[in-house]
């Protein structure tokens, strides 16, 4: 359940959390992601051809779109299912939370 | 005019291209990009809270998206526009490769 | 929880589900993207400016994305929520049935 | 080139245009994506499973885009390279109104 912090700004609960336990492959998965931001780079300053880089972006993308979906899955199958079985409103904000994240992601 | 290398890959021609007279603000918005990258990474190391994660992730992807409909843009207004008055044959080849760019883009 | 029907394909169970309470509302949001489809069809016969087609057409799918994510919305509080209070495996399938269709939309 | 109509609306030129050749498969196509809309509201109206109804309204987006992309694909061909052939400002409108168009595309 989310509290308040001392400035009062809305401190969600730190895990761990339903990806935790895969920690390491979403790091490397980012690492890589970051490398590739890095490629673009080059690209770039080496006057590349556009669809190449185009090209390029739509990996890059393609890649958080595929960490965005398994942090979704876990988030669903722990944090939202965790919410479903206590009972109560929590799992009202979870699902209107959850769907919030899904539209963010529909519109990039 | 796209030429075959000599290990017989397509060498496209390096620039410069449409976007590189807008080079430093391309190279900037990849960075800042790229920091974000590291950010996320930090925020799975520190057990951040999956919804603030995905958030973070859409704000980067869609930093991409501007970049890659930029380069898109300029690509369109030089490269294509130059098939175009050249005549001939390159126009389709242009067309077709834009084309299929913006089908990827879609995908992700 | 899904059975094997008479000719042994999956037969997914018929609601009423999440959605069912607010049927009306989905069924006069499909209508009216019906309609828009049969305006498309009015604007490619009447050769309307390409770019006032496309922009009916991101209207459209934006209408079919807004349908989907309201599904999906119920679903994760409704047949989602049920299975994992229920326990057992079946959260498991939900949560990995979701994902497969939020996937799904994400790549269109 | 754009011109005011008798209302001082802007009034784009009407076709025909590069899709116009290739009108009736364009059209075959929106009928088939309506008859599709038409399918979703029986399912709906028959409690179908939501994860049922979410896979076909994927199958119907990726319809309107695969419409959209042709489209655009007609539009670069004709509109933009008879923009760039005939010289003048007229590029960079053509140019600037498809990258729009594509992002909006983009963000559903």
């Amino acid at each position: 359940m989310a509290t308040e912090g001392v400035t009062g700004e809305i401190v969600k609960p730190h895990g761990p959390h339903g990806y935790s336990h895969d920690k390491e492959s979403h790091l490397k998965r980012l690492r890589r992601i970051e490398g590739q931001l890095r490629g673009l780079q080059r690209m770039v300053e080496e006057d590349v051809y556009c669809i190449d880089i185009l090209t390029q972006v739509s990996a890059s993308t393609k890649g958080l779109q595929s960490f965005a979906l398994q942090l979704l899955e876990e988030h669903l199958r722990h944090c939202v299912a965790a919410a479903a079985v206590g009972g109560g409103p929590e799992i009202d904000e979870k699902v209107a939370e959850a769907t919030a994240a899904i539209a963010r992601l529909l519109r990039t």
